[in-house]
């Protein structure tokens, strides 16, 4: 089986290695030279936007599917002409407009935050009236780990934030004081099973995820497995998705939603019987997909910018150490550690670990 | 980190799934154009007795293995002057004569089946009069799967026998009536720590390991542990190492080792923490071992001459699938499935899994 993945990341990487033992070949469409995950498979450089490859590179294999949600609309719709694309392109319409997003929770009665989509800077002085201060103003389109948003915290920042978004169509979300920052992670396949996974508890900075810890048992567990199922309903959703959610004092909020494999989700390769990696591929080989319970404990530290000695990561009993083979550069994702214990990890503890581990 | 390997088989090929998300890239050294670990890294294409092409092997990496035990003995010293090789090859010269590697078992305090090594077909006649019938008789060197292997059932099969050895070294065993096949798997690291997996019982036919069960908390554990310590330290071993033994009754003999990742470890791939595939290459790149616990209950099924259809084994909850990419042909091992479950799985309940993999 011929697996095509558009973008080639240490997403698809992951989804290679995942294929590996089961009958997969991987083609990755890759604009970048830049590509870690072309040692496992064959790499097509070419632009979104040039038909001609994309053609060829859809009738080349029996399955496509996408790494990243910010795949341009028109060359999914483009590519789903040739062969079959899972997650299709419906879910990326949904997630590439944070507004057609958060309207498409609410339609669902998935609860989210507040939102207002404003159009001028006069219906943002509306806005901040009844959001008040602060509030969170993002771009509808494009931006990821953190970046096309911003919080306003004042009036006098109205008119510098509206110019700054230049005309960019936005969305004003109120802001939200959380507990925590779960994801729920879920697999569909063509028969329409569905398999979720433990709510994961996120730690961000930055904007950029760094620490995740499974949660066994979590007491919104079912809550956020009823939202992710009324969206793969509505979606008639096929792979892996990714629901992001504020926990404010056990009532959840939808944030949003990756229609794919989610680094929320990295500590599935050994902390549960079957990877997301792995369900993502049976869901859209059309097979069973396998178990996701979570045996013993884990957790998954991001390694961001630089990496840390390989030893120390093996020094902790339990850890296990993946990198992606990308060029260190601030803020980059250049591997994670998944960390297994016998007990629940907790996060003081996982925080002195990464302490460590960059300790000189 | 550059990893050698000598053989390009399914082992070589897990190593280097397994070296993935380490920092390994991986060169396989395979006389043979059928190399299914050729994906995974560079094939060199040479034999064992192209010195010239060895040298530049070893030179070209920066630590070198094996991952079947009939290297020539020769090739191995040779290239053990350019580059660490691990295990040493004194592991190798070892196993590769059976009578030697039962003298050693002996000398170590380690128990075994009688043996003999009969130079004449009348030594053979006194060595059945030792032994009574039947027993069994093997070549002293080369030979697996049950190659080279006969079962010496009266005086009338002697002569027959003998002729078909043709001259070859032999060592003639003891015919052991065993409860059960058991298997030890261990790593050690250069630094010498040393990690055991579950005691494994294996279940062969036509002298083809066909199922494995690894039992957690087996009485036998400590026991088949102390004999591979004792090994180990013996041959200042670095690396996994596999301890085939009888169980008879409740008291182990050893019937050999293999110095490498071992078909009866397959499970650990899943099954355990830290598979043996992963704590080889810990082991031979100077690393902190990996936790060998099992979480959950597991077992193996070893796919022989053809593969089932993929998606029967996922319909199984908790099955694994795993395929070697190898051209199908009888009693070649395609593949393998692991077969995870919240309790203990019976032999009973594996074969008949089995035959419904295979069933029309």
């Amino acid at each position: 089986m011929i697996v095509g993945i558009l973008g080639g990341g240490q997403l698809a990487r992951m989804l290679a290695m995942a294929g590996q033992p089961l009958d997969c070949r991987f083609v990755f469409y890759e604009p970048s030279a830049e590509c870690c995950a072309a040692p496992f498979g064959t790499h097509i450089r070419a632009d979104y936007d040039d038909w001609q490859a994309l053609r060829a590179f859809a009738e080349g294999v029996d399955v496509l599917t996408y790494e990243f949600e910010n795949v341009p609309l028109a060359s999914a719709l483009f590519v789903q002409q040739f062969t079959r694309l899972y997650p299709q392109a419906n879910a990326l319409e949904a997630t590439q407009d944070r507004l057609r997003e958060k309207r498409l929770f609410r339609q669902l009665g998935i609860a989210t935050p507040e939102f207002f989509a404003p159009d001028c800077l006069d219906d943002l002085h509306g806005v901040a009236r009844e959001l008040g201060f602060p509030f969170v103003i993002k771009t509808r389109h494009g931006g990821y780990d953190g970046k096309g948003q911003f919080v306003v915290r004042s009036a006098a920042e109205l008119a510098p934030v509206w110019s700054q978004l230049g005309g960019r169509p936005a969305i004003a979300e109120q802001w939200v004081t959380y507990t925590r920052e779960v994801s729920i992670i879920a697999a569909r396949n063509r028969a329409g099973d569905l398999a979720c996974y433990d709510l994961a508890e996120n730690h961000h900075e930055d904007g950029i995820l760094r620490l995740t810890l499974p949660r066994a048992g979590d007491p919104l567990y079912e809550q956020a497995r009823a939202y992710v199922e009324k969206l793969v309903l509505q979606l008639d959703y096929c792979g892996v998705i990714a629901l992001e959610l504020f926990d404010v004092d056990g009532a959840l909020l939808a944030n949003e939603f990756a229609p794919r494999v989610h680094n929320s989700g990295h500590w599935t390769i050994e902390g549960a019987v079957t990877s997301q990696f792995e369900n993502h591929l049976r869901a859209i080989l059309d097979l069973p997909l396998g178990q996701t319970a979570q045996p013993g404990y884990c957790a998954m530290i991001n390694l961001i910018g630089t990496l840390p000695d390989m030893k120390k990561v093996h020094d902790l009993p339990g850890g296990h150490f993946h990198q992606y083979d990308k060029q260190p550069k601030p803020g980059r994702k250049l591997g994670h550690i998944t960390l297994r214990q016998a007990e629940p990890v907790s996060l003081a503890a996982l925080t002195e670990y990464k302490e460590q581990l960059y300790a000189p």
